[in-house]
């Protein structure tokens, strides 16, 4: 587990980075250098969201690590994810019921990376994440997560419901956070618990609804719809640690 | 009260706009176009954070509405500020007791988006904000309240801690959170509150913080040191909406 950034040197190596979907962060390019191989590393930058630098030859010559950038350095991100099995350890280490958040396809990189930083402080033991559709950890997140991301284990699940069902036999309740549901503070969220936050736009997916042992409102007094997704899990999580602290 | 967008058409028109330090969310370009004063104005562009879009002639025509773009149409951003009597009687309008959140310094427009957006849907009668330094009602901001910007009416002011000296003769409270404050659950926020959020990196400002007659901390169990601004502002709002919907 931990997020480290590194570098990537010379066309084809960045070619091949972008190619293999490794998250890339950032490229510097040398300023006016226009052959095909760089045309074709723009290229897959524009494709990829990737931020590109022309910068001089005497500024690459000292990022280089490796003397052979040939006109081109991308700054890559890895993180080594850690298994749910990690996060419930950590919960059994701490001696606490388990407390995790499960995210349902968060696409927004910063509503990601805030929510992480909301786990590490309300002391959830870990984030589940599902392998498909969702975005992943890139360096935005890890920005956004404001390091966080080097304290709280985040998991990738291939199938989100698969992972509830087996969490459930090992004693853990869901919750997720709609409208329709009861209002937060009548509900009992002390025990071992997985908190579900839905994606940005259309919220928890059904089947992960269907999952869940409660659905918890937030009381909305205003005008629109909902709350900002990383909000909605700072809001919620917090209300968890409440009846933690307040069940002591 | 009330936030629009509207267009500027015309090489002169838009030079000027940003001169003026008018909320330029983007600008459409003919490409190709490489001329002096569109240069000026690209510039102004990088300089001001706008977006850039080349577009072709036919596309420019369509957009304008004047006919007369000469190659160069912006969007500009518009709101006319709501005052802080508003905000009050809006509160006695609904026959509550005042519920403002107090902005010192919040410098990332999505945080000023989402954070009016929470205002909104915790029921707060209006946002204060600082003329100076911090962020404005751009169109970011706009989009990311989700709406809550044509509801929730914004104050500006010149000096925040002389408009807390004035709603203070009118009986309202101020909290603000620091970590060295007491546990949030432990206060009492139910009266006419102001709630105030400090800025990004460096939290509420000394002589802000001097002005508040409660600190409230949100308990953080965690590795990293503070919640992102407008998660904060979430949980601390709903710390006041707990405790008010209880105290009924």
């Amino acid at each position: 587990m931990g997020y480290t950034e590194f570098t990537i040197e010379g066309r084809n190596a960045v070619l091949e980075a972008f190619r293999s979907g490794k998250p890339i962060d950032k490229i510097f390019v040398l300023d006016g250098c226009q052959d095909g191989p760089v045309v074709s590393i723009k290229r897959e930058a524009k494709k990829n969201d990737t931020i590109v630098k022309y910068v001089t030859k005497e500024r690459l010559d000292q990022m280089s690590e490796t003397g052979k950038h040939q006109g081109v350095i991308a700054i890559a991100a890895a993180y080594e994810y850690a298994t749910v099995d990690d996060i419930l350890k950590n919960a059994q280490q701490k001696g606490e019921p388990p407390f995790v958040l499960l995210l349902d396809n968060i696409e927004d990189p910063h509503n990601l990376g805030a929510i992480i930083r909301t786990a590490n402080l309300a002391g959830a033991h870990g984030v589940i994440i599902p392998k498909d559709r969702a975005v992943g950890l890139t360096a935005v997140v890890a920005r956004t997560s404001a390091g966080a991301l080097n304290y709280t284990p985040v998991a990738k699940v291939t199938n989100l419901t698969r992972t509830m069902e087996e969490l459930k036999e090992k004693g853990m309740w869901f919750v997720c956070a709609d409208m329709d549901g009861s209002v937060m503070y009548d509900l009992n969220l002390t025990g071992p618990i997985g908190l579900v936050i839905g994606n940005e736009g259309s919220g928890v997916g059904r089947l992960v609804k269907e999952h869940c042992d409660m659905v918890a409102a937030i009381p909305m007094k205003g005008d629109i719809d909902s709350l900002n997704a990383s909000v909605a899990a700072g809001v919620l999580a917090y209300e968890i640690v409440r009846q933690r602290l307040q069940a002591k």
